[in-house]
C-alpha cells in the first residue's frame, strides 16, 4: 500500500503539499494540484483516517458566524444555511460572536483550526484584511464588510424609505425612528432611508431618533423615553422587528393603542412578527433566500465553480398587517 | 529538536499513542499518559502546529448540539453555554439537529472529526450506546438520554403540576393541555404532571389534550381546533412557552380574551414570555443556570477534575404575569 510520502515523491512535491491538496486547505497552484491528484490515482493511494474523512463529502463543513443568536433573525438565517448546506452535502457549525471583535477573530481562528472548507459571516467589525488572510472562501451576509468580498445583502435603504413613506401614507405626521447600532452598515442604511423621507419635514426633530441595540430590551427603554418626551409621536419605524416588538410592548405599557394611537413598523420579517398582537407590519427580507443564496455561492467558491456575480442585493417587500 | 517519534521511542509507546495524548482523544491509560507526558518534558518536545493549537487553551472547543434553533429556548441555552465556556477558556461550536436522528449522529461524527474536547447535547433520539462510543465526555441537557450519563434537567413533572394547580386555583374548570412531542422525555413528564392533577376530575376528557410540536405553528392550529371542538375550555397549560404564545394568538383570533375568557400558562421562561401582550404566566426554568451547570460539569469531566454528582435536577418556579 502506498503512503503519502510515495505520493509526494511521485508528484515531485513535499508531503505538506500533498496534505494541503487532501485537506483542501492553504494555497496550492492548479498545476500542482493536478499533479498530486494524478499521482494519487496512479498509485491508488488511500489516505489515512483523517484525510479520508476530509475527502468524504459527508465531512465537508461550513462555518457560520452570527453576531447575535438571541435575535430570531439569525436562527432563521442559520436554518436556511443549514438546509441548503445539507442538500449540497455539507455540514454547518455555528458560532455566536456577540458582535465582539475579539470573539469574531477567535471564532475565525477556531473554524480554521477545525478545517472548515468555507465560512459565512455576518459581522460588525471584521475588515477585508482579516478575511483575506484566511485563505479560504468567505461570504459576507446581511452585513457588508467590503464591496470586494462575496456578499449577500438586502435593499436596506429602499426598505427603510418604503417603511417611512408607508407611515406617512397612513396619516402619521410625527414619525420616530429606533435606530440600530451605529457601527453596523445595514443600520446606517436604514437610518439613511428614514432621514431621506422625513429629514426635511417641518415637524422633524433629531430627538425623534432613539438609539436601540437591535434587541428588545433597549428598544422598550428607548420607546418609553421617546414617548415620554414626545407624546405627539404617532408613528415609529424600528430598524428591526425585534425592536418593533419592543416598541409595541412599550406603547402598550404607556396605555397607547397600536395602531389607533401610534402606528409601528419593523424591518426583517421574522416569523415572530406574525405572532405579536397586533401582528406587525414590516419590511420583509427574503431571509431564507438570503441564507440559501449565500450557501450556494460559498459552495460554488469552495468547489471552484464559475460564478457570475459575487455581490448580490436582494429585494425587500412591505407586508401590511395590523400594527399600522 | 525532538520529534513525536523521539517521544514515542523514549516513552516506549507508538506514535499514535503520543498523538492520542496530545490530542486528548481516544483511550489512553493513566499510566501511559504519565509516561508520555514525562517523555515530552524530558525531551522538551514542542508539538507541531496542529498539536500545539490543541495544547493551547485558546483552541479548546466544546460542541453543543441542539434540536431546534428556532425555539428561543435553545439560543438562550446556547448563550449561557457560550458565556460559561468563554470564562473557562473554551470555544463553543453549535450544531442544529432538527431533532433528526440521522443529523444528530452526523453532527456527533462531525464534532469528533473536528476534535472537540467534549459535547453538550439536547437530544430526542440518541441512545446510551451512541454516546459511549464517542469516547469523550458528553453531558446531556434538558432532555435525558440515560440515567447513567452526566445529565442536567429540570423538575418537569413538578412544574407541570404547579402549572395545572395554578389554573385550578384561578377558577378554571375545563383545563386543556397542549402536549409536546411524544418521544421527548420532558414532554412526557410535563404531560404526566397535568394528568396527575386533572386526569381524575369528573369533567376531564382525553380530547382536552392536543398534540403540539414544541413550535408556534402547530400550537396555533392545535388550539384553534381544540377551542373549536370545546368552546367550554377556560384554561390551557402549554408544554412550552412558544406553544403558549401560539395558544394566546389562536385565542385572540377566535375573539377570546386572555385571561378573562381563557387563562393560558406556559413552561420554560424564555425572554419572549415577558414580551407578549398579555405577558405570559409560566413555569420558569433556570435556563442560564442549566447551561452554566452543564458547561462547568463538562469542563470538569474533560479536565478530569473530581465531580460529586453527574445527575442534577434543577428546580423551577411559577412566575405569575397577565395571561392567567
Amino acid at each position: 500500500m502506498s503512503s503519502i510520502k510515495d505520493v509526494a515523491k511521485h508528484a515531485g512535491v513535499s508531503v505538506a503539499t500533498v496534505s494541503r491538496v487532501l485537506n483542501d486547505k492553504g494555497y496550492v497552484s492548479d498545476n500542482t494540484r493536478e499533479k498530486v491528484e494524478h499521482s494519487i490515482k496512479e498509485l491508488d493511494y488511500t489516505p489515512n483516517e483523517i484525510a479520508r474523512t476530509l475527502f468524504n463529502k459527508q465531512s465537508k463543513t461550513i462555518g457560520l458566524i452570527v453576531p447575535d443568536i438571541m435575535n430570531p433573525y439569525f436562527p432563521e438565517l442559520a436554518r436556511a444555511v443549514e438546509d441548503t448546506a445539507t442538500k449540497l452535502g455539507y455540514n454547518v457549525i455555528l458560532c455566536n460572536s456577540d458582535g465582539n471583535t475579539e470573539k469574531e477573530q477567535r471564532y475565525l481562528d477556531v473554524l480554521l483550526q477545525k478545517y472548515v472548507n468555507g465560512i459565512i459571516v455576518s459581522s460588525n467589525t471584521l475588515n477585508v484584511n482579516q478575511i483575506e488572510k484566511l485563505n479560504i472562501p468567505v461570504v459576507s451576509i446581511d452585513r457588508e464588510i467590503s464591496k470586494g468580498l462575496p456578499t449577500i445583502v438586502v435593499e436596506n435603504k429602499k426598505g427603510a424609505m418604503m417603511a417611512t413613506h408607508f407611515l406617512k401614507s397612513k396619516g402619521c405626521t410625527r414619525i420616530a425612528h429606533i435606530r440600530g447600532p451605529h457601527a453596523i452598515v445595514n443600520a446606517e442604511e436604514r437610518y439613511g432611508g428614514y432621514q431621506e423621507v422625513v429629514g426635511k419635514e417641518t415637524w422633524f426633530k433629531e430627538s425623534y431618533i432613539a438609539n436601540g441595540n437591535y434587541d428588545m430590551e433597549t428598544s422598550i427603554e428607548a420607546t418609553l423615553e421617546l414617548l415620554g418626551l414626545h407624546p405627539e409621536i404617532d408613528g415609529i419605524f424600528a430598524a428591526n422587528d425585534i425592536m418593533a416588538i419592543g416598541a409595541i410592548k412599550a406603547a402598550y405599557q404607556l396605555g397607547k393603542r397600536v395602531p389607533e394611537d401610534i402606528a409601528i413598523i419593523g424591518f426583517d420579517g421574522i416569523s415572530l412578527s406574525k405572532a405579536t398582537i397586533p401582528e406587525l407590519t414590516t419590511i420583509v427580507q427574503p431571509i431564507y433566500e438570503l441564507g440559501e443564496t449565500a450557501t450556494t455561492m460559498l459552495v460554488q467558491l469552495m468547489e471552484r465553480q464559475p460564478i457570475e456575480e459575487t455581490y448580490r442585493i436582494l429585494d425587500v417587500k412591505l407586508v401590511e398587517r395590523h400594527s399600522t
